[in-house]
């Protein structure tokens, strides 16, 4: 099977890029349910909030039909500057970006956009080429079909581009739940983002706190 | 909107039916994963046992291809005599299967078979016909394909048949969880055959008796 | 094509029902996507707020593992006494919640729940048989597997209820965006709940504010 | 199986509506590829040039996010006059667009809108409490999700409205190949809307006028 | 539930139509796998000759790119005179076809063509509103795309038509596996069309003829 | 993006496999439509005749549930004598297999079995392992689930397995139309095997023979 | 994970290949909706003209039943002369075709065809090993089935095979949005081609002439 | 297609893990029908008694909401003591899960967990990492989405994992039916957990012992 080298996200190493996630090019993105996607784009976000990553936000023509970032997202990180970019598709031809990137001194870059096949993945492949890890949030990036998102995921693939869930991310940059952020910081968290597990943790904390065992539970294997 | 009336299914009223449920027929179902189906026709069978209910077992030819009842079966109504069906598809041709539901003495049928589209719905139209409540527990019919299935599911609901689930027979003859059977009774019944539930179940039980709150978990809203 | 009266939710007419949307129940819906289906049932819950209707929420052995109401949902409705049914599968069997039904005056439903085949299905046709009209939400009601979640809607439409949307409830009761509640309280509702349309609403409101025309957006037909 | 009455579209009897099919709006369907639902709306429009029916078009509050109709549609009926509605969800509210139907004086409306549940389907129920006969022209209404589509479908059948094709509608008002319209109008229709059959028919076209047999042709069945 | 009346296929009541099932049309059919369908419109044809049912052939301008029929149906039916419709879309418009029903003396229509949406449904709901029983055979009417497919099988359902799978044709023709036509007759029809069914015989006559037991075979339940 | 050697299948250096391709074990297959599937089978074992290729039929204890190879394989190819394993799951274990493989002395080898994930993948990745190149026919290998024969197919494209359609096994065979197997041999195999084609082929030959021009046919693009 | 060296598509480094995009092979594709089809190979078409590529369109036996490519490429190329092949499988056994692309003088070669797993996939290898660059525009290939385009587009995808959509392709050939082509000539193509965008820079262009902002909308976040 | 290595599993040289199987975490599980999961889980455990592998169990902060190990895991491997991590989300930090995969001396590792992307992957690749080989049993490991599943299961290949299913593992292992375990031991296993061959077993036991050749049986090909 050839040898391996596991390499892992660092929250120390570690910067988020939020792409062309914008109000008017979300309406292109049909391969998730809106309302799944509108979460996961929410979701991706606060991972850098979470972990105290340093953030790059860009857009690309943001008067023009892609419209603006969503206003949360700016409130959330007031100090960082917005790279608008006026016409390039690929972040990577931006100076300003390129530079904004360079400047946190970060060599593992999360990132996930709209659209999957062109402004994800071409910054993916640029960053791959210039040196750098890449883990692309698959949840957060949207294209207009299953199809075209499958085959721009296989294409990140076969360039090195780790594609993984935001639950992979956070456990990758969390390690331990005892950590700081642990799960004192991210039980709130899934709640608002990942029922699945959210409803679950909290039907256990009423169980430890108001349980009752009904006939037949106890006699369960 | 019209009046409606719901007949309810009652555990003094019915009557249930395993019909052409056989080993050999058991291949030509690809409407569900094999794992689940399985699961589905020992859950229906199951049903007979929880309520105490009269219950008819038919089979169509079953030295051939069709192959017999599976054993378990056999064992858990060992009174019953199964209708050995020697050529008629329709259940209700044969009279020998005809008396076996007239000496129940019930007036509600719960029908499941393998195929849908004939052993199954071929029963259930000629149950309606002859003035009997038809609860087909979709579950636990199989066909060859989904498609089929539908529209033999469509062509039954058009006959007044109650096309429902396992669950919804079950809560329909429970009532109430305090009723015997109730959840005494039923807890280990979901634990075999409705894991989703039993799985529930058996966390909510180690909650009560061991679980701890983590840190972020009593936070949550 | 017969003649055909159109029966249209009016919200002096109407009351809502919370039914069994529990904590622990959440975790058997497999029909959604978790986190579609999470928005759906705070959805749901919201329309008594935006539209003033009377209340009802019940739940079933909330002690056990079927876990308590969300508590937002509580918080929402401070004044509304849960019915916490201790064993009735059928909600229309337990008399408090009978009483509770008949004190709003209302003759228009508006249902969802966990689980549809049992919980939402049972009280919906017991609501049918008893002379009340039914809107059952869909997306707010929860199954384990696509299948059940189908032929129980099927089950519910053929007893004359109306399986409906978030949307279309939101759109019968306001009937004109001019009234109250309507455009005014309805968009930061759909911005919540219902994404596709409140990124479009966005979008357009950034457009109208600050947008510029690209070249060849004026070409377009 | 009872006595049925087959009413068919009668192009002297039809109207066609196209109901809230604006640009804003557009963007919330995702039921059905947008590729292909733009292709559904436009071949819509233009059953109303081929068979020269009356048109109705109506928009909903449409300087809003819901955004215009498109101008193609505009300059295909110079002479109709665009309802635009100020508030009222369910156009048969508005009184100028009750007009506009009986100014018709038909009594078969053919309907398609955006979104499927709730536009489409308000209209269409009161079009049957009315008294006219509705054909809803499935693939040119569009719905957030197939889920909730289809549950609207299923409702608008429930109130004897024809759930149809584009392809079933140009049957029912052509009825013979020979007829003006007929092939000679259709078949460029087929090319531009329905290439299943565009492509057929110009490789039989190509075959008719330099079509050779290849070996192994002649020895087909 | 009310009354229902079960109307069974009898093989002295009963005609087969194939209805524009045509060489060009085949390439229109989109909603099942173009194997599969091929499999199915040929097994429908068969099913005249299992049960020695008058056959009625009919054709939309077959020498225009719908093609013409399938020669082996021609070989298998020589005796039949295909009405080769000029123009009329719905077949009951053809006065050469109606006599050709008429002229079978049956009053229960087996039916399947391409396109489900057009030729099958015009003829079956033409069919109904003449006071015929209708079975569809859904497995051997083609559209373009599920979603038209299932549309138009709802429409025929809402109709009275019985939409009915192959196998459930056989079924009720058949009745008895002892008949003529019966287990003898049918077996090898289901070894060329059902061969779900058919490599279950076979693998079942091996078993009888040569089979042996494996260790642990013995011991299952 | 590196270089790469496209080795092509070529007619002198390749020998066919069917693998295991029993009729019970047919029934294990889900993850294609019955239909479909036999057909595939029946594709395959054409291959060797079509181009003249050495074919090693093997089995896995038949005469136990496993069952035989189809008679129809057995008569088309006398001369093979079937490689009977009494006990090995991969082939490649079984000396006998080894040695018929080598006799062929062919380099290049086109496989399909049942199951994909066993039968098929074990061979593949043996015969790889030795240096062979493989064409997996990936239509004609059947799995329980599509979720296990689509990590199967992965696996072997891992180990370096071209998994490839029927078609396109044919096309690197036969590489030209004007070749011998050509056009002449192929075409009533796809009538057989691959309807898709098979029909256009017939519309075209009618159309070419008989065809006449519609009106409106001869002004499309 | 290794170093990784992204090749862009550069428009002076490229050519546009349309293979056996033939309107009888048309009807063998259904792995997509044929209105998304048509339209996919009519962009795909589209390309050489937006960016003033080198085009070569080959066929394949086009006077037999594969047909000639639509008329309308023919027109928008007057100075291609079609590469007729009259028999080669795979474009790159033809010498004329060979020497037309070696003729282009260029690397980077676009390619899409009918059908994926032979043309499209048998071409982009032999490029592939002649040391071409090879982006495979993968929504205007099609095939027979979804399982058959997925394993043609992996096969590819192992030989370094570029597979994209088209919006990636224009991305990536445009680069930036102030170039020429750019926005003034892209958004017409994309109005025409790509409607989910098209939509949304048509309501935005309408929201910044006329757009009224809602009761609501201005206190979304 | 360049040299490959097949590396078989080897059962002296294999252990066992179960990870993070635990009843609270099942719940998030949506990418596989629930019944199916939990069969899935129950066999993965069965491995480690059918061929005496050593087996580790390991379960994350299992009083908390992700809840304990199945106690029938508990009872089947009364002396594995369980690696209760108390934080670490990959179970590779965790030292004492490390000795205990490192006292087993084994080199091949089977893996299954809950959550697939999470637990599954992360430990997959530091095995991977740490020079071990891996086999995913793919069905046996659960997410919340057949996306994020996809996914993970993509990454573990890049990484040299072989994602195989729980036959694939079997017939790795067993690698003759002659062996000890082979048939005897495993067809009953087979009859629990893989249903679709253990009723063909069942058929054919049935077939052998007490089979009749039923008219038309025998004239099968």
């Amino acid at each position: 099977m050839g040898a391996f080298k596991y390499e892992r996200l660092n929250k120390s190493d570690a910067a988020l890029i939020i792409l062309d996630t914008q109000e008017g090019l979300f309406s292109l993105v049909r391969d998730y349910d809106a309302t799944q996607f509108r979460n996961a784009i929410y979701a991706h976000a606060e991972l850098g909030k979470i972990f105290n990553l340093p953030v790059i936000i860009s857009t690309s023509t943001e008067t023009g039909p892609n419209g603006p970032t969503p206003n949360e997202f700016l409130q959330m990180y007031p100090d960082v500057k917005v790279v608008k970019r006026q016409g390039e598709v690929n972040a990577w031809d931006n100076e300003e970006f390129v530079n904004a990137v360079k400047a946190t001194g970060k060599s593992q870059i999360i990132l996930a956009g709209i659209l999957t096949d062109v402004c994800t993945a071409f910054l993916a492949l640029s960053l791959r080429d210039a040196g750098y890890g890449v883990w692309a949030n698959h949840e957060a990036s949207g294209a207009t079909t299953i199809d075209i998102r499958e085959n721009a995921n296989d294409r990140m693939r076969a360039a090195g581009v780790q594609v993984v869930s935001f639950f992979a991310v956070v456990g990758e940059l969390m390690r331990d739940w005892r950590n700081t952020p642990g799960a004192a910081e991210l039980f709130p968290v899934f709640d608002r983002f990942f029922p699945a597990y959210g409803m679950v943790a909290r039907g256990h904390r009423e169980a430890v706190h108001k349980g009752t065992i009904l006939p037949g539970q106890d006699i369960l294997p």
